[in-house]
């Protein structure tokens, strides 16, 4: 079976869900900037990080399907069960926002992120099992530094939530998953090159 | 006429029925973990299935399609006739969350699937009678035991949902189609074979 | 310019349209057969209604570009006003499904749809005229029978609703728009015909 | 890596962008023209304005892209960048109608057309830069005048909004946007005429 419908069914639905956010975004019942910024000047922030997030996941399946010819039974799963991780985004982003960053609507973001984060790599596992010995994608991803930090950063934030009463577990949270963002923002080098190499001849 | 834009254009269907439904998942009011399993905890169930549902169709409409070239005016319209089927899903998925699984809304959901699934049946019968008496399809479905199957589960589950009192009708009728969503997932193996058939020369 | 982007663009707004009206449909508050025959029941029929309007726009939109290689700008343009006017029927169809079929709301639903009538038939000369005397698509379309006799359909829809009181008015102004419908279900052969001339040598 | 995917999901989001503008419109809740004109009247040119700069951006991408084979990471979060000012579009529309052209939602809207003509300039750079010395790009925009003179419209439209008082400034400010867009809408023959020439042999 070929990729390339299954490639343009994930690009439907995370274009959808990266627009779909924005309906989240409450608009302001004032009309000055002061009501701008106490209605929706958190949800602006969220809905960023959360646009990131989804730009992330499809930089690197783009990047990942490029190493992929042909995909199997279980690969059409993996990649539903990563996108249905994906597709709950739009809900816990708008509860960690409504609640103005409670605790508990903070961890459950974390887990959503974490559920996508695993979801991610039995997507890849299964590529990679499917490719056999000669696997291209195993190749590329060589030690896989930042897919195997990223969990570990999301448990940090969901741990600094659940157990750091106050407003400082929040503020730990929320910052160890933008930093999370920011290291995945830096583009996957090794897949590029391994791309370039398997166009050469 | 190609298949290719169809094919499109279903994907995009389907991945906004698919992506649209998490918006019925109401955000809870208030910011604890048992607001969120009050409010949601039920609808994230449904949700998974129909988006489970939702996924299999496209699996399923994904396969079918390899083995089609060619679609007339009669493919395009019995296509559409499975879209308008599947994009009640929202619809009933959101009723029945809503009532909490009340009988009446859980025999609609069972009508919806069992609509879905003749619509899919209409659209196999009418690319086989255009194939021809040569039809690939045909000869890839072969008996089409699952096809068969599954409207008999969705009768028995709006049967029992619709004759059985209290509780157990109802239990019974969502672990019906839940079962059949699970006899789907299994990827259909034949149609797999066929294709790789009728890629050799 | 290829019509590949501007076919994709397309299919990608008119999957949405056709989607988002589902949206409209109020899910019912009680949960009994009556809830929803009076809650949602006249919506259902219009819900179909208007998918089957924008399933007929996709369907000769597929015909007519399988019959253009390249686009120009005013082509794009064109299509994009295609595209508005398309774009307001979820909202036309919402409100007139609201009004419970009132005079008014009837009315504009009969120029949503002339609207979208003309900006087809606009496309369909600017795509004409920037083919030049040898135009594919207009030896195609040959009288363009039923493209001639749909806005008169309308008109007669909108008169109706307009000058005849009560609900006869409406009635005969709903089952024009019906039978307009119908008229277009039928699958346009001669362009049909054309593109089986074209592929062959 | 190839500009295919790229585009289709710029033309996923974009294509939803332009369409769920369509559900900030209110419907009425009386029946008579009245009630639309009041409850929708303002709305719908303001959706129509959205609607056509989201075309634009649609038209120049599109273009633009023509003239591009392949992308860098770079490029790809460039465009996301894009995407991501433009899918607030329906959020600072709906602001701005929902206040009746107050001068705060005005002001924000035109930061938000100004942020869009930001990031093209950002994209268009990075894929010049990309493409290096032989830019195919940068010969076919010549000197950028529609480029370098959109920001300009848009700040005089922010400046009026803020610094004239009453519904004058508004009135300019609004003026000026859709200025800008029927600037826009006259296509970018430059790149056409590139495109003409590097299809040539």
């Amino acid at each position: 079976m070929r990729t390339s419908r299954l490639e343009a069914f994930s690009d439907g639905v995370l274009a959808i869900i990266i627009t779909i956010m924005v309906l989240e975004l409450k608009v302001p019942h004032g009309h000055t900037l002061s009501d701008l910024v106490h209605t929706t000047g958190v949800g602006l922030l969220t809905y960023a990080l959360s646009f990131i997030y989804v730009g992330i996941y499809w930089n690197n399946h783009h990047h990942m399907f490029q190493l992929v010819d042909r995909v199997s039974g279980g690969v059409l799963w993996a990649n539903l069960g990563l996108l249905f991780c994906l597709s709950l985004l739009p809900f816990t982003t708008g509860w960690m926002d409504e609640s103005r960053f409670e605790h508990t609507p903070v961890i459950i973001y974390g887990v959503n992120l974490l559920a996508a984060a695993i979801a991610y790599y039995v997507l890849q596992t299964t590529i990679i099992r499917q490719q056999g010995p000669e696997s291209l994608l195993r190749h590329a991803i060589g030690r896989d530094l930042k897919g195997k930090l990223s969990p570990i950063f999301y448990i940090v934030g969901i741990l600094s939530a659940a157990l750091i009463p106050g407003y400082a577990g929040v503020a730990i949270a929320v910052g160890v998953f933008v930093a999370a963002a920011i290291m995945w923002i830096v583009p996957d080098r090794r897949i590029e090159g391994e791309v370039r190499q398997a166009d050469q001849p």
